[in-house]
């Protein structure tokens, strides 16, 4: 059997069996990070991984500056679903010999520029050879305060799900300039107890699911913040839309309308989630199929 | 210009000018770790990332379970290098959608063994296509006690340089099956106040001038350990050692010697740091040239 024929979340699943615990280890492999620390922590650490691969998340002839940022940007998107805040990443970029020096200087340079902003420092890295694409991963370490860190698993049944920003299009530049929702997401947590909450990634088709299995739930969709010139199809399965989706007890849900702090940034009420746990299906972005 | 003309040093040099930094970052890239926390701390956190590609550091026809344990190992021999003991790992992989799930099942397989040796939990991750070869990335936290914490930096003129094992002929199989000197690196930040430590990656040429100039210090070299059916040349040059290099004061190293608990494992004299600090021809692994 072949990856293509087993699929992404099938492989995450057979992947993440059985791995090695300790005792220090409070959420494992599934959220939108790992959360390290003791139960008693006020503060918790925050860990998450993530790559973009030459021919996959970007094309040769992209921007490396805006690649750097990209880069960068899709964990710090992760460490604010949480709720946290980022601290520190580690590089690693592998890279033909042959690659000009001023498409790594670029590299770093978005790098560099999307950590000011969102206050991370980079810590260390590593360089290598790559025989084929340049491939880049990101480690970044955060922190959350025990009462604001959320999970996707804590949705239930009859919460309001919400949106921020328009979904879908993305491959017209979004994917690459996105700005990670850090401050809207510490915003929320600051003044709303939610009940779950991920960041969009795959696409609300592929990552809803996600959250609402997660959950232990069905959901319902009603209208989406499409993109202008998109599809509802486009909303639900281009992908890295880098939004942040997140569950409310509907007693809530008016009161965060209306206290709705960032004038720019449209929040929508895109569905609720519901009791019936029938399986639904996919319409995201699958890596391997 | 490419990046092949540059070389890894100078562009490792090149990429971390100007990096942001923050309040807790105690020490930068450039070590075998980043160390953070706040200087008081009496427990600060390691932050190690490293990789390995298909074609660069195994072939396509290596077990894949041999090919795990190279990938968190050798974090775990930085980890070691720094004094201190592997936590939280973080595994990126990327592959092409046809390869065989059996070869990611053993490759996790591989994961796992070397996590459950050396106490490390495995705390999530990220699967992304590959266009080309299979890309493997871990990043690693550990914990070092402030006192036991060694850098690279620290070597002081007449320092006795010791290294563990053999070096040279790794590509024999060690680079595939070494074991990180995790026990023998905390038996000696118990019993010994180490000036400098690193792990022998690119070859005892490339690392001791690093280590040398960290320190701001030259060196003299005297007979290697060679590993059986080994020129000095090789021991000097192959790389992927994983062996333990060290700077002690030279009142210390008889008590060293005559202490060393570790019957199977050779611990030699290599030579001493200098105040000559004259450059020094490098004769290691450099992954662009």
């Amino acid at each position: 059997m072949k990856l293509s024929d087993l699929g992404e979340d099938a492989l995450v699943v057979r992947l993440t069996r059985g791995l090695p615990r300790n005792a220090s280890l409070l959420v494992g492999p599934g959220d939108d990070c790992a959360v390290v620390g003791r139960r008693s922590d006020a503060v918790w650490t925050l860990l998450k991984t993530d790559c973009v691969i030459e021919g996959v998340h970007f094309i040769s002839e992209t921007d490396f500056a805006r690649v750097g940022w990209k880069a960068l940007a899709r964990n710090v998107s992760d460490i604010a679903a949480m709720g946290g805040t980022p601290q520190h990443a580690l590089i690693t970029v592998a890279m033909p010999p042959d690659l000009p020096v001023a498409k790594v200087d670029a590299l770093y340079k978005g790098l560099r520029r999307c950590a000011r902003k969102f206050g991370v420092a980079i810590v260390g890295g590593e360089t290598a050879r790559s025989p084929g694409p340049v491939f880049i991963s990101v480690a970044l370490t955060g922190q959350v305060e025990r009462a604001r860190c959320v999970l996707r698993s804590g949705g239930k049944p009859g919460d309001v799900l919400f949106v921020t920003g328009r979904l879908g299009g993305s491959l017209a530049g979004k994917h690459l300039d996105f700005t990670p929702r850090l401050i809207e997401a510490r915003w929320l947590t600051e003044h709303f107890r939610l009940h779950a909450m991920m960041d969009l990634s795959d696409g609300l088709g592929a990552d809803l699911p996600r959250m609402a299995r997660a959950s232990g739930c069905g959901f319902e969709l009603g209208e989406l913040p499409v993109t202008q010139g998109c599809s509802r199809e486009a909303a639900l399965g281009d992908g890295e839309d880098f939004e942040l989706l997140f569950a409310v007890a509907p007693r809530q849900a008016a009161r965060l309308e209306s206290a709705w702090p960032f004038r720019k940034l449209p929040l929508t009420r895109v569905g609720v989630l519901t009791a019936n746990t029938k399986p639904l299906p996919v319409h995201g972005f699958d890596h391997f199929a």
